[in-house]
């Protein structure tokens, strides 16, 4: 869904200058030194940014980045700043996630998270999900030894089709949900909420969960 | 669900003699050429039969083997020989799956269906399941190069708990359906019905379906 352009968007963009970072390249293999954190939680397609704005919140010692290709979608989430209490530890990349291997070196992601990604239903398109084997490959480059993927989506298609996706990797499917929302809310696994993530829930829509981490493959 | 005795039961199991299999040691890599046929199929947990019968025509060129514990359930699905057309290929264990290795050779199996199983919910019987790590571990010993296993279920725990499990062991998941009632019939990877599934679905019950497939590991 495209999102109506805003007239505040330029502005908020001016606001938040300092935690939008534009030479990623120059940070690649020192995000974690440059920034003194020893985890780094990636979330690809972070939309209108309540789950990076609570992720944040509920990992505070960790740096925690928001990676969005929509300018307006990421004008609203920097617009809910003052919302929400702050670490001093979100980032935002205003970028596409097809080459992440600019932004970040060989295992130096901890934590990626897919949420309500874009389910591409064509088969002729099926290159685009986030979950293609070429962009799984890609991850597995980028995450530390027992590095884990997680993601949530309301989509069927894209749900069983990443479950298939994984098998073709050295992942343990570490949690799975088929029905998040009668999860319990202090299940280990339970992640923050997105925008998204609400409406379909009141909507009584399930929404599946699927949590893998990379397997010590000797 | 324990089925009721049945008074007819004896006489039934006199009747279908020839195709209940008692001495399988003596069977135990022999079984291709003993019935001359290239694939076995094993269904573990055949209840009531109707899937073993019409698994049977569908493949009449493979050998169709039900594995059941139950008595009753075993002589309910024997007393429907005559109802089905009979390819003279298929064949009946009276037992308890825990230990194939008595039954089967290593990698004589081809394929491996287990349809709505116990889904012994108690995490403390989680051993009895039948996609416990150490049943897996067992079924991949006996299964051939690219042998497959095939399940379908109504229950979302076992479901969920059998998609990690395979993760831990060199399976591909190639199909998988988080819906399979409204799945085309005609879908490739559809199976013969249970007397189970069809009370299920007309409950409007989802019933589960993953296929993994054994994958070559050099």
């Amino acid at each position: 869904m495209r999102l109506r352009k805003k007239k505040w968007s330029s502005e908020v963009f001016e606001q938040n200058d300092s935690i939008i970072i534009n030479e990623f390249d120059k940070l690649k293999g020192q995000w974690k030194n440059q920034f003194d954190r020893k985890i780094i939680r990636l979330e690809i397609g972070s939309g209108k940014g309540q789950f990076w704005h609570q992720l944040a919140i509920k990992h505070p010692n960790d740096l925690v980045i928001a990676l969005e290709k929509d300018y307006t979608a990421l004008s609203i989430a920097l617009k809910k700043m003052d919302a929400y209490e702050n670490h001093g530890n979100k980032y935002f990349i205003y970028d596409n996630a097809h080459d992440l291997s600019e932004m970040f070196a060989e295992g130096e992601l901890d934590v990626i998270y897919l949420n309500f990604s874009d389910p591409w239903p064509k088969v002729r398109h099926a290159r685009r999900r986030l979950t293609h084997d070429s962009m799984i490959a890609m991850y597995d480059k980028l995450l530390s030894d027992q590095g884990e993927i997680r993601m949530k989506t309301d989509n069927q298609g894209l749900f069983e089709y990443s479950l298939s996706s994984f098998t073709r990797f050295d992942y343990e499917l570490i949690h799975v949900s088929l029905d998040y929302a009668k999860q319990d809310k202090d299940h280990k696994q339970h992640d923050p909420a997105t925008e998204y993530e609400e409406k379909f829930i009141s909507q009584g829509l399930r929404i599946y969960q699927a949590v893998w981490r990379k397997k010590n493959v000797k």
